[in-house]
């Protein structure tokens, strides 16, 4: 047995792994375990506060806050730990990153000294439990056009929070159902003369010390959900209620005493998406949390497969494991490779985001720009790699996998609002599209076909590559591939990533073509053609994500030095690539990218590497370095004994 | 509004429509419901066993039985009942199936006079509540060399029932955690000269009357699971338990007074295989209840996509409706078409099934078979469309699709261990593919690779096309295709035809071909060779499954008489057709059967059928039938009120 894991665990751990390790080897696992017995709803809310204020002995959440609020300002730290919470009890992750990422993000971010002097202690000891109020109702993707109100009244300068209708109700609000103390409520700002200035946030008491409703304010219960049972998500919704003008969070938006506006950013579009921009830290970290918890999943299912049996080959009595069937080691190991590339990338963005975050917001705004995107589209392939990945390892654990004491059915219900919260993937990847579509220049307008349009029509994709970075490395392998035609070439790592780039080049190029022809249509055209291009935009979007994800992994393999090791994960680059040029296979051939031989030689390829890496796959879940304690599951970690236990009648009886 | 729904309801509710019809009338709609409120598992459980008893006073499991045993024989009537309790508590669903269709259809099917006068009506009143002991924990597809022994005792002609090793246990057994008074236990059945005769089912009373454990027997509790917390799933082992040979479910095999072992069928696995193939009714009707929870998985997001707005189209500044985008299209609009199908599919199944049920025993064997490979094939279907589905439906819902009272999580969480269950949907295939293989003529072998391989040997695809109901229809479609060049060639259904038939003809022979170079070879080769074409023999199968539910399609279109409904059905073949050719387009091109250029134009023939059956998705839903107190999702089906209810003090102040 080689003993790879270690030195690809320490490649995967990235520039945080101190954090990890010391988390590993944390000496009380309950801390961020899931409860032992099954609890009801109200039981495992109970649990899942108490184990958020046990958290608050921790250094996470400091960690992520600048030292001049309070914290250490090692917010990569802070980002690595959270992640690291999604191995354990995923209610615990989401509760935290509501009190500690949601709403002390917003308190950090959005409001100024006078906010982070009064409540930042309290936010981070946990006597002041928080909730985030963006999501209403009735507008969740396109919050820019939220219906909740935050009227200045002259008279008594305060601010009227207000609901005007069913839809402004706040919905799935994390920890308003239970807990919630205040909540950082975003509302159309409106002047008294009656002028709205977009949306703003503002701190709202929502319950009394003794946790009544403050007056005005009605707090309702989401109840169960698909999953998450530990987070008490609830609606908000406010009749005229009255806040001091001073709990507006006033750091991109201001009302004076005398009642007039200002802001330090004239464009109200810009402003909105300046204010949404401090908050991509909640991305981020979902992003984080999917991957562990995926890990966990692919750890579980790999671990069963090496030891479950089932049917014997041809000439032999023994059963094969389920590790021995293709079947199996495809479903398996592509899956194993696409972690370690996500792995990497968002040991990536994670530094990006530390080092944004190290400005303090004087981050030049491209840097910043560039961040958003980049978090949108982990955000997205981390999520949807989670869902379809842990619901592929239920799938390959049979009914062991359907027990709730094996993880893997609260893995997939716990993580499967990740894909349409802290922003639905289909919105992010425009979002995504729209920064390739406008190389990052300028992003301040909304989501919305027309603005999509609008920066489509200005589209050049001149330097699509420069934007990464390995882009040195990915330049320096593009020029060794070898002809497309020669045998063997998908095997070459250049012509692997010209493969990448050229198709997301080639799918770029196309929807700005496309959409740039709506912006010269009219109004009724013009979403016509929008529509039918929005298919092709969210595949370039994709296209993209795989490329930075690619080039994780050949970053990874690069610095490794010569050896078994460097080997192991060149394979599972090779893995990655393939498998995603295969699945992808129509449109190289569609677009003369790939004969049909060649794509064959594809398929065939991921099949070989497939059995080659199938002995080495608990090397490979292993670097993940998931504590057995963590993973529970005791009817998959490890194989059945053969022998009854000596000692029942039953042993007495046979050996009688 | 076109009022076509009705007739479409027709067409889809198929030869036991009166069924259908007569439980949406059903008066007391709660008699199927889940409950109304969350509960504890153990509340869950006994509210589903209240259920259970309840329906009792219906006539479903009656209809199930032959009229011989004191039933009314109308299979297909019972099996269609049983889809239609697919809508509603699909714990009361799979509950019902293990006592109605698991524990009465080994009595059944695999019992004799005796058995039937003693326990079928016990059965059918609820009386006696019964276990389906076939799974063991170290035994799941591969039934056949299940551990647990039956041993004829001659000294007191008794059968000693035993679990001689932890993997023996029996486990994920419905109704054993709580409610079970006797199992029907598969075990290999060994006369006292010692020789084992294959595996057996054998009645073995498991609690007494006042619910305790018989000596013995050990019994466990699975505890909770990913869904289907009604079920009272649990564990059974036996230490040596004794009862008397009268218990032998006899039907195949028998021991005689003086110990000697006599069967109606010569051959071990013939027979075996044989008594496996009596039980194909709840592979049936696990095909039906996922059918019917998809349906309602897709009217809830239909119906919810019809209504929710996000952002506005240029030129406007009213929101557009999540149905108007093309991205939304493409996911609900081909996933409605494949449920079309499906259902149109399931009915001829059922029918199938009806007419070998009908002849007890002595249809032909030809026709047991391919009712054996039908019924795996569209089990596996519309399972993996469930799965699917339902988490697509989730996720196109957004916050809302994660409540736990708006059903998709539920529908999601129960249905997902359907597609490991009542047969693993991977073996599955591969039974399919065998039954292609051998032309249904011979598969009474395990499914082990080495049957695979010799069956493979002795393959020729001479006559795929004769085997499935509108044979004479496709060979009709297929003679009027148009040239394969010709533009817009793939709107023709001879040529969507011709496609569908043409990949599952050269899948199969180029499986066919690799497989019996297996025969020739060594052991070890053999096996080898096997597994690198494992995913080539799924894709054959599942290649033959999309051509049984495009044939089913295309019979239901040639049924119908011209108009409106016609040429709806008539876009909703297309679009199925399309979308799975266009799912499959890399293997056309690989295999020259499309040109690039034609390629494209099923991507964009698709994307065209999805808008233009946007405006009749309601519609296509609403052919479903599927009466809203059955729906529940009060967030999903209607619209938001705009509007404040009057009365409350926010409205007031508004009209103020």
């Amino acid at each position: 047995m080689d003993d790879l894991a270690p030195e690809l665990t320490r490649i995967l751990d990235g520039r945080w792994g101190d954090v990890r390790r010391r988390l590993r080897a944390h000496d009380d696992v309950s801390r961020f375990a899931p409860p032992a017995e099954p609890l009801s709803m109200e039981e495992y809310r109970s649990y899942t506060t108490r184990q958020l204020l046990a958290l608050t002995s921790e250094d996470f959440a400091s960690a992520g806050l600048a030292k001049g609020m309070g914290g250490t300002g090692d917010f990569g730290a802070s980002v690595t730990a959270f992640e690291m919470l999604g191995h354990g009890d995923l209610s615990l992750l989401v509760k935290a990153g509501v009190q500690f990422g949601l709403f002390g993000g917003a308190l950090a971010n959005l409001g100024t000294q006078r906010h982070h002097t009064a409540y930042v202690p309290g936010m981070l000891d946990g006597t002041l439990l928080g909730c985030f109020a963006m999501t209403e109702t009735g507008h969740g993707s396109n919050v820019q056009h939220l219906e909740t109100t935050a009227t200045h009244d002259p008279t008594t300068d305060e601010l009227v929070i207000h609901s005007p209708t069913p839809g402004a109700e706040k919905n799935y609000i994390g920890n308003a159902a239970r807990d919630g103390r205040m909540a950082a409520v975003f509302a159309q700002l409106v002047t008294g003369d009656g002028e709205s200035h977009g949306v703003h946030c503002v701190l709202v008491p929502i319950r009394d010390t003794s946790g009544r409703p403050m007056p005005g304010v009605t707090i309702g219960d989401d109840g169960a959900k698909g999953g998450l049972p530990g987070v008490d998500n609830g609606t908000l919704s406010f009749d005229h209620v009255r806040v001091p003008r001073w709990n507006l969070l006033n750091r991109y938006g201001d009302i004076a005493a005398d009642g007039t506006y200002t802001s330090p950013i004239d464009n109200a579009s810009r402003r909105f998406f300046t204010m949404l921009g401090t908050l991509v830290r909640g991305r981020v970290s979902v992003a984080g949390g999917a991957g562990a918890a995926t890990r966990s999943a692919l750890t579980l299912a790999t671990r069963y497969a090496l030891h479950r049996r089932q049917f014997a080959a041809p000439g032999s009595d023994e059963e094969l494991t389920l590790m021995s069937y293709r079947a199996h080691q495809r479903k398996l190991l592509p899956a194993i490779a696409r972690s370690y590339a996500l792995m990497l990338a968002q040991n990536e963005l994670v530094e990006m985001m530390h080092e944004v975050a190290d400005h303090d917001g004087a981050a030049p705004e491209e840097r910043q720009r560039e961040l958003e995107a980049r978090a949108a589209g982990i955000k997205v392939a981390a999520t949807r790699h989670a869902t379809d990945t842990i619901q592929m390892c239920r799938e390959a654990c049979g009914g062991a996998g359907y027990m709730a004491e094996n993880r893997l059915t609260t893995l997939k219900a716990d993580t499967d609002v990740f894909t349409t919260f802290e922003g639905d993937n289909t919105v992010l990847l425009q979002l995504v599209a729209k920064g390739l579509l406008t190389e990052f220049q300028e992003t301040f307008e909304d989501n919305s076909p027309l603005a999509m349009i609008a920066f489509a029509s200005r589209f050049t994709a001149s330097s699509i590559l420069e934007k990464t970075p390995a882009a040195g490395l990915i330049s320096k392998l593009m020029s060794r591939a070898p002809s497309s035609d020669e045998d063997g070439a998908e095997r070459h790592r250049g012509r692997q990533v010209a493969l990448f780039v050229d198709r997301e080049k080639h799918l770029l190029e196309g929807v700005a073509l496309r959409l740039s022809k709506a912006a010269k249509a009219e109004p009724a055209d013009a979403f016509r053609i929008y529509n039918n291009a929005q298919d092709h935009l969210l595949t370039a979007a994709d296209a993209h994500i795989d490329r930075v994800l690619l080039e994780a992994l050949c970053a990874a393999v690069e610095e490794c030095k010569d050896g078994p090791v460097k080997e192991l994960l060149d394979d599972v680059t090779d893995l990655f690539a393939l498998s995603t040029i295969e699945r992808h296979r129509a449109w190289y051939l569609e677009h003369g990218r790939l004969t049909p031989v060649h794509s064959k030689a594809v398929i065939h390829d991921v099949g070989v590497l497939c059995k080659d890496l199938a002995p080495h796959a608990r090397t490979l879940v292993d670097a993940f370095a998931i504590p057995d304690a963590w993973l529970g599951a005791p009817g998959l970690l490890e194989p059945l004994p053969t022998e009854l236990p000596t000692g029942t009648p039953a042993a007495a009886a046979a050996s009688a």
